[in-house]
Formats: C-alpha cells, structure tokens, sequence
C-alpha cells in the first residue's frame, strides 16, 4: 500500500537529467586536508537532488580507478547511472585546490582532465524526454551536445564557471542562448556582462538568453531575476564554514530536484526552489566533500527551512 | 481636526535622542566629486528618523563657519537642535574621502576635528527624558558623557567605527558595556571580537553587554542577533550606487526612528526597524550626500518597502 503511493506520487514528478563531472577531489582549508576523496559536480547535483525523491539520471566520465562504492552511494539514492560512462585503463579527472582564510578564495594545486579531455556525452532513451535539464560545470561542448539530444524539455538550467568565460567564451555564449535558467556566482556575472551592478548584469545576461539569472553570492545569500522582478534568498549564516567545496552545484542540485519534484517552473516557486537550493548548500559546507550531504536527513533540512524562515519573514502592513 | 490627531499620535510616540557629529564631507566616487557639503553622522541619523515624524533632538557641534539654511533643513523636519552647540570664531568637523571602484572601500584623505576637539556635550533638559537615545559615531567619551546625563531610556543604540577600536578600545568597551544594541559592520564586529564566523563574533559582542547586535553587511544587507535568533535583512540591489557616504547612519537613524515611532522594542519589531533601516538607506546611496534623503517622499518609501517584501518573502509550507 506504501509502496503503491509511492510509484503513484513518483510518476507525478519530473524526471532530471544531470550532467556534470563524477570526480576525485583533493581539498586544504584552514581546518584540514584531504586525500582523494569523492567530488565533481554531477556527484553534488545529484546527492542534493536526491533529497526530493525524483527519477533523475547522471551523463558523465569516470576511469577504471573509480570506486564502486562511491557510484553505489549514488545508486543507493536512486540516481540512474546508464550514462556514466567508464572508460578502460582511464584514469577518472581528478582536481586539488587549497582555500584561503577568508574561505571566499582558493587557490587551484592540480587539475588532471584524464577521461574528461575526449569525453562525448550519451543521453540514455530514457532520460531524452527529461523535463528538466541541470547542466553541470563541464565543457560547453558536452553541455551543447546534451541539449542536442533531448526533446524539448520544460526547463534547461546551466552553471558555469569564469574558466570557460576565459578559454570558450563563443561556445559558452551559444550554451547561454539556449538555457531557461543560468546560475552563477557574482564575480562572474560582473565578467560575462561587464557591469559592476548585478541589476544591471542580470538583464544583459537574460538578453543573452535566459529568462532567469540566478547569482550565488557564497555567504551572501542568492539573487534570482526575472523580467523586472528580483528575489532573495540568504545563506544561513553559520557557526563554522569547514569547506565550501561543492556548495555552488549543491545550491543548483536543490533548485532543479526541486523544481524537479513539484513540476512546476513559475517564478513564484523557483523562489521556493532558490530557497531550498540555498538550506541544502548550508549543509553542504560544514564538513569536508560529499560528506555532510550523505548523512543530511529529513529532518535536518526541514527544521533549517524553519530556521530560514524565521531569518527572512517580517510583518509590516503597508497601506 | 487633522493638527490635532497629529499632536494627538505624536504624544504617544517615543522622544528620540541623537548624539553625532554634524560635519562637511567632500566626497570623491568613480562618479564624480563634491565640494565641501553637509554630512556627519548626526545629520544622516536625524534625516533618515525625521521620514517617522517623531521627535528627535540632536546633541553636537558645530562652528561659526556652518551655514544657517543647512540647520533649516534639520529645523524642517521637526529636530530640535537646542544642544547643537555653536563655537564661536570656531570651523565644523570636515571629513574628505574617497570610494575606491568597488564603492565597498575608501581612503580617508583629510579629516579636520576643529571644534569637535573639545566638545563636551549637553543634553538640553526637555531630552533627558527621552526614551530611545542613538549614539551616533563619535569619540566613545562624548557617548559615554551622554549616557551619564539621560535617565533611564528604554533604549540605547550604539554606533561606532573601527578608527575608535584601535584608538579607544578600553573607554570603547565600557560604552558598549552600557548599551541594549550595537550597530557596527562586518570587519568590526570581526575587529572586536576576535572572530571570523558572524554567528561567533555576534555572541561574543553580546557578552561585552548589548542584546541586540546589528552587523551591517553594506550591499550585502544587514543581521540582527538576539540570544540564539537570528534576523537578515537584504540590501536592495540597485542598478547604480552613486555614493555610500551616510548610508549606515541612515540606516542607524531609520532603526531608531521606527522604534521611535511605535514605542516597541521587542525582538519582532526590531525585525521591522532592520528592513527600514535597509530601505531608507537603499535611498541614501543613490545620490552625493544627504540630496537623495532631502527629497526622499513617503509615497517613494512605501513603495519600496513593498520591493522588499516581494524581494524576501516566500511561501514554502512546512509540515
């Protein structure tokens, strides 16, 4: 009888289709360093995404030296992994970074493509018909390739990054002109538009495209625009920022598994899904890699949407 | 009919005590330059009150040399300068600066005390009473004179600046051990407490004495902590910040007054000064000075509070 609700309420949401990175991760920040542990930013999306329960499914590269146990964790929280493909004797791209005291800036150590420098990305049949499509921080070319083989979905939401504003910014423009929904973060909105003002940054960047910016301010909290309309949604200020490796695609994850999850693509409820985005990325921070959002439990994230709530509501009654 | 409701609401507002400099600013953004102008803190603090019409009294100093239509335009909106101290043969406080392109930094490039060298501040009798009294930036032991000589308010509001915390850090401390709320910005409350984390440097702030703690984030907004809550309002983005001289006093000033005005000091309507204070100074910083604050109407503020409300508010129901 459970069960049976379950699949009913299932075949209600939206499938998602998650393409991005399946990584190994090398991380220093005042607290702490790591060894190889697991990253990339599908693997975040998707962990984040997983919290609402939807069908999604992750398009990516890993090597042989990929640990079954880490594609199990995603497994586990019904992600599809058809399309992730394995490449023999490849080595899975790896990345090591080390964060400065104010945790804002970090330093790139090490970048190894591997797989990644000659990956052609397949969407599986049965995700071509996804309704919603993250793409993931990844080349443009497989963001392009991937809106190529779906069909029509309701919404395309893109996270980007100032590397591919440097090396491809002609294909990246191209991606742009084709999304629904672009998040990225204040630095590199300033730079895609040239103007200091996000106000003013936002709209050139619709022009371009999108018919909603999201721009990620970190600890400062989250800006979504939409014709001339503007939301806000803070980052919970918190006691300790341990690492805030995986925060951005974190926040993306929860926008679009809960847009995902609701099905419903109007401005009134990406604000919800902004929100959601922002409480999961909170987690997300305070411990080092995947680590806090694999053991995140319902509970959690619901007393911190309380929390949200009691950090933003007011009652003014205006006349 | 209508004088008499007036006077008749005003009896049941709280009386509003400001102590502060009152100054000529010059003031050089990637916008433009002014000439000598009027500025200080004070001035922007009772400006920013006056849009509650309430009564308010400004304790500070000024020399022979500060023109009389400026003091009109205090006088206008019902401040009463009876302990706006006059030296004769004496020149104002001036202070000259300059916004760097991010306007989030600035080189000071002359400050003049002149009469404020000496100044020992007098309460006039009719506002010894009064129940809020805001203690704008100013050397501590001008503040510290001021809180000696009120009896008893309901509410006292510091400001201050990171120039006193390397200064007058000791005498500093006691002020601040005698005040119910500090308003300071994120590299001072950082500053003073020794702490990177807002959450940590908030509680250690409320251990040297205040309840309340308002850190100003600049266009970032501004967090209100009280025992274990936490209170964020946003900055409005803007399309143009033309110059963010007086915008934390006008936001200090705009706290003070709506508390002022509805004699509430409880955590919930503190929430409410904290958006008026953002919205009021979201004005300021639109034009040089105190011009946008002199023509600022209060069909204008209402508007934009509503842009506040639609720019934070959101409807996730929770079970």
């Amino acid at each position: 009888m459970t069960e049976c609700l379950y699949l009913q309420k299932k075949s209600r949401m939206s499938k998602l289709l998650i393409v991005g990175t399946v990584a190994f991760d090398a991380i220093e920040t005042p607290f702490g360093k790591t060894d190889k542990i697991l990253g990339g930013a599908a693997t975040y999306i998707a962990l984040s995404a997983a919290h609402f329960g939807i069908d999604s499914s992750v398009v990516s590269v890993i090597g042989e030296d990929f640990p079954e146990k880490y594609l199990d964790l995603l497994r586990d929280r019904n992600v599809n992994l058809d399309a992730l493909e394995v490449v023999k004797g490849g080595n899975t791209f790896f990345w090591s970074g080390k964060y400065h005291n104010d945790m804002n800036t970090r330093d790139t150590l090490d970048t190894q493509l591997n797989v990644l420098a000659d990956f052609s990305p397949n969407v599986p049949e049965a995700y071509k018909n996804s309704e919603i499509v993250m793409l993931g921080n990844l080349h443009p070319a497989v963001q392009m390739s991937v809106i190529d083989q779906v069909n029509n979905p309701q919404l395309i939401v893109l996270d980007t990054m100032n590397f591919w504003m440097d090396s491809e910014l002609e294909l990246l423009k191209k991606v742009i002109a084709r999304v629904d929904v672009i998040t990225i973060n204040d630095e590199e909105a300033r730079q895609l538009s040239g103007e200091y003002s996000l106000v003013k940054a936002a709209r050139k960047i619709r022009d371009m495209g999108p018919d909603y910016v999201v721009i990620k301010k970190g600890e400062h909290g989250a800006l979504l625009f939409h014709n001339e309309e503007m939301f806000f949604a803070p980052a919970l200020p918190l006691e300790e920022v341990f690492d805030p490796t995986g925060a951005g695609d974190t926040f993306a994850g929860g926008f679009a598994g809960y847009l995902a999850k609701t099905k419903d693509v109007s401005f009134g409820n990406m604000k919800n899904a902004v929100i959601y985005g922002s409480n999961l990325a909170s987690f997300c921070v305070e411990k080092f890699g995947t680590e806090r959002m694999l053991e995140l439990e319902q509970g959690e994230l619901e007393r911190r949407l309380k929390n949200f709530q009691a950090l933003t509501q007011f009652e003014i009654n205006l006349a």
